[in-house]
């Protein structure tokens, strides 16, 4: 039956979560035959096993591995034969660092910048989920987390990205010479961001954008995807 | 004449550029034989082949290398018989992340929480240099730098610590099973705290407590020096 990657979609099919295109970035780099299952949140438990509460979950063969962190290690270990994810015992400690970076100081600031532009794009059965299990998670209403002007709140995030900068100015990628997982989870980031929101968080100038646009050549099955709201590269 | 690594010291001999103590983790690392070379801000300019303008400089041999960065790809490629301080061309990648990373979101507060100690620890001859020096990068007095409790500004360093006691639920060291530059990097400015300030950066509870006490206890040389204020770990 083939590798099958649960995704979340929301409305008109756009693929949105940045843990789901980790997922996505780490099978073509890969290079394995896959496709893809729309799911939407609250239709994850009927997944698989049923036991999966979030996405991505990876079906290959008879195995079900949830978790994209879980996904890369069984993706890594189970087919060394083909490209690296990694490069390594401390290359994996690379992507990880990057993974706890990104969840802290950039999909924290950015849910806060694009809550409600997920709110207004989830479809129409997990629109009172995804209110509730937000605002529980925040404390406080979504109309409260997005306070303030959004290009506020994006302004935070552009600034949160300037480690990234540093980096690109030494190697054309975050992982060295070529991407890796450590690219894919910063890039998973931002395909939320492409498929999402018409504010713009990489400007022209930004020396990311050159490396989000070397990252979609590599993988034009992910480029052609969520174009919708893309105004940028 | 061996290797000599000229080292910023301010009063009774301490110790105290983050910079400083990458390289010299990075020369206990590659089991190199060393000594240290004390030197002032305002005698930096007196290095070596005089054309410094910062710290460390290493000496080797005939050849003077400046930079931190500089330094530890210096050591790996001259030594490459001895342990790897990389582990590769991505461990390299990690390596370099982390110290952009610090330089952005942990070195700029903490010279904020800090300013005030560092300004009252230097030499004499340096107390000038380091204010016009200072007051000119923040384009204020170090006393505004300084503003407000000190404890608010050391607890902003705190909290932007998050993303290494994540990277540590999952393994020993910030590279993985064993320490290296990454590691260093992180390690150094903990040592920066350790030898100027009574504030407590660290907490007993803290997870970043037991592993800079593994890092301590790898590398006695280094953990015997600068504890004059030191109370923790």
């Amino acid at each position: 039956m083939g590798v099958i990657l649960h995704d979340l979609a929301v409305q008109d099919d756009v693929r949105l979560s940045p843990y789901c295109w980790r997922a996505r970035f780490a099978l073509e780099h890969k290079g394995l035959s896959y496709r893809t299952a729309a799911t939407c949140f609250t239709g994850i438990a009927s997944i698989a096993d049923g036991k999966q509460k979030t996405v991505p979950v990876l079906e290959d063969g008879g195995r079900v591995v949830g978790d994209s962190w879980a996904i890369a290690n069984y993706l890594e270990d189970t087919y060394p034969e083909r490209p690296s994810l990694f490069g390594g015992e401390v290359g994996r400690a690379h992507a990880l660092f990057l993974q706890n970076w990104v969840t802290t100081a950039v999909l924290r600031p950015s849910l806060k910048a694009l809550v409600l532009d997920v709110y207004g794009s989830v479809q129409p059965q997990d629109r009172d989920y995804f209110r509730t299990s937000r605002e529980q998670r925040f404390g406080m209403t979504l109309e409260e987390i997005a306070a303030g002007p959004q290009e506020e709140r994006v302004a935070v995030v552009r600034t949160a990205l300037e480690p990234l900068r540093l980096q690109l100015k030494e190697q054309p990628f975050l992982s060295g010479g070529n991407p890796m997982y450590a690219d894919y989870v910063v890039a998973g980031t931002f395909m939320w961001w492409r498929g999402i929101t018409r504010a713009q968080l990489l400007t022209r100038e930004d020396p990311l954008t050159p490396w989000m646009e070397r990252m979609l050549a590599l993988y034009p099955a992910i480029a052609k995807e969520s174009r919708r709201l893309w105004d940028g590269p």
